[in-house]
């Protein structure tokens, strides 16, 4: 047993050349420019300031989505997109048990309630086989709603969140959408930079949900953002994450409760520099995959997850998948990897064994459990795929 | 009428010398230095970073309090707080309806209901003896809680707002508390550096909420944090502001529904060196609340309002009361002093008259429609209180 963790702590390390932290920011590009120019002017907060736009600009242009709207992090994000797709008090919002708490948090700021559906082994993401099935066994449309038959409670929403930067079955839980007539929102928190088909992640649904925390591909030290597909939604987010104030010289009318939840133009300076490197850290996470894989194929006990069909993943999380019967060793290899200075995690405790929602409605979540026993994520800094020159 | 109009113009625009907007921040000191410390070294997210805990124990020695949690906005604060305070759905909270709308917000965000108090002339804060009347009239103790008798509804705490910086009558509104076992909550957002009795606002209650939104006293860009007054209350506080995490060196695992509320290293990197200018931009203030109060000295139909007795008032904003018989001009010196490139604005339209609130509770609010047809508030940045050097 032993053996098999020493093992796979030598060939992380043969990768990485030695101790490596799970992913870290990188700050080498424009940033100091940009933030100097906010200090400089005094246009740090987010009532004005030319950064906000131009982050807003740039990320229209890499995502093809029509509009983005910054947020002050990606659970304000989701949490707006939700409110804009009408989830209100009560409701029931489909969203995957596999995924970061966060995803379940942004349902319940809403009042509703998360409804938990399985996963795929191909993506990570909601399996939609089986979720048409859950529903087909659960729901009928009653009153031009959806309704949880066994709990009364209307279902609003489905959203789907493309796990360590891989798209989702994204066409097919669209198509669900359709057919219950269900809004689909994406939380593509962890995806910036992947496509399906060529399509960018976060543009399958009407709005949906980035997030630039420290730990993501490209970070704002703390943030997020919406991508709308049309104007009404991108007018409808700006008002609701500026406390719904209604335009007017001086006076301070609000129609809607609303969020103080626009990213500050200090934040936005870091990002609009950040994403110029988009590119080539995208490169880099597909290069350091590539390390790994080599560097795996002949290790036993043990595959590297790979992009699904169709989808150009941002790679943003490598990760390990254990085979089945090696599932016991994965906190002994956590424990050896993060002693040997490697910052290797597990996946998330499933939402459906988490305290707050262990009475939440869902469907049998076999794969979600069998997963989060398999997966180990390691080092994925984009520096450790950079290519560095010959002398 | 037109003359009054123009005469305010001229008076304001003397001690302002010329244009000058409503509160603009001053990024003159060590913000460069911090900034780029975070960018050099990448420590720029809420995970880690000296600045965070830098600022916070800034903040605990300049305040008093026994604790300072950093939360990514002033709302996420104030939000936070009532959670603590065990305001749950379905609750009243007792709030002001002369206030800015994030107070109202955050309370409709734990899923409770704000119940509106009318405010004092003196300090603009709720009325304690009004309240204490409307308690008894509306409330009974039962079942070990104060409930609202017309609604049926438990009241779970008082949320007091020192106005513009000034201190509400604070001390009889805690001994309103203490008599109906009802938690009082400050919401300190705009009252950093404000002291009553030399304690300073957020001191009061063991839960606090302060601001460090683009227009405050001293700012982050966006930003705000929870004053806590014992080690218990400071420790949940940390809790609910990062996803509700337990403990763990790799597991991810969340015993509440949690917030990602946590302020950014990069953005307390600038509240660390912003708090070294507090004590200056406070005597600055005062000093530019002298020279409106000399300049208003001789124009009938208007007053500076003044700090109330036992309260050294930050002086946020200073605030012109107009005369009864004036009220009807409001609009017009608006437009003229707007004009003439003074950053003027009204009192916040009252919380009973937003559309989200009007079937909220409430007591009679006549001070407060009163005084929301009586207030401006006119040019407050420091830099226009400071005192030049004679050469």
């Amino acid at each position: 047993m032993t053996e098999f963790a020493a093992e796979l702590v030598d060939v992380i390390c043969e990768v990485t050349r030695g101790k490596a932290q799970l992913h870290i920011p990188e700050i080498s590009g424009n940033e100091w420019i940009n933030v100097k120019e906010c200090l400089d002017t005094s246009w740090i907060s987010a009532t004005g300031g030319k950064y906000i736009s131009q982050f807003e600009e740039l990320l229209v242009a890499h995502t093809g989505a029509s509009f983005a709207i910054t947020t002050v992090t990606g659970t304000a994000a989701l949490h707006a997109c939700l409110i804009l797709a009408g989830v209100s008090g009560g409701d029931e919002v489909i969203c995957p048990a596999f995924t970061f708490v966060a995803t379940a948090n942004a349902v319940k700021m809403t009042g509703a309630i998360p409804h938990f559906a399985d996963i795929d082994r191909t993506s990570l993401g909601i399996d939609a086989t089986k979720l048409s099935e859950h529903l087909s066994k659960i729901a009928i449309r009653r009153d031009g709603k959806t309704i949880n038959r066994e709990s009364g409670r209307p279902i609003s929403a489905i959203v789907c969140m493309h796990t360590f930067g891989h798209i989702c079955d994204v066409e097919a839980l669209a198509s669900i959408c359709d057919e219950w007539k269900i809004e689909l929102v994406e939380d593509a928190a962890e995806s910036l930079g992947s496509t399906f088909n060529g399509k960018h992640a976060g543009t399958f649904s009407r709005l949906s949900a980035l997030s630039f925390n420290g730990n993501k591909i490209i970070t704002t030290g703390g943030g997020g953002a919406i991508l709308a597909a049309d104007e009404e939604a991108a007018d409808r987010a700006r008002h609701l994450t500026t406390t719904a104030r209604l335009p007017h010289r001086w006076e301070y009318d609000h129609d809607l409760v609303g969020f103080n939840y626009r990213m500050p133009n200090i934040n936005a300076a870091i990002g609009a520099a950040q994403i110029e490197r988009l590119e080539q850290y995208l490169g880099e996470k597909r290069h350091l995959q590539s390390m790994y894989k080599a560097a795996f194929a002949d290790i036993d006990g043990v595959d590297l997850f790979e992009e699904p069909k169709g989808c150009r993943s941002n790679y943003w999380l490598a990760t390990l998948v254990l085979s089945p019967g090696r599932t016991a060793e994965r906190d002994r290899i956590l424990e050896r990897t993060n002693d040997a200075g490697l910052g290797c995690r597990p996946a998330w405790r499933p939402m459906h064994l988490l305290a707050p929602f262990l009475d939440s409605p869902r469907m049998e979540l076999p794969v979600t459990e069998e997963m989060y026993g398999r997966i180990i994520n390691i080092p994925s800094s984009p520096i450790l795929g950079r290519k560095t020159e010959v002398a």
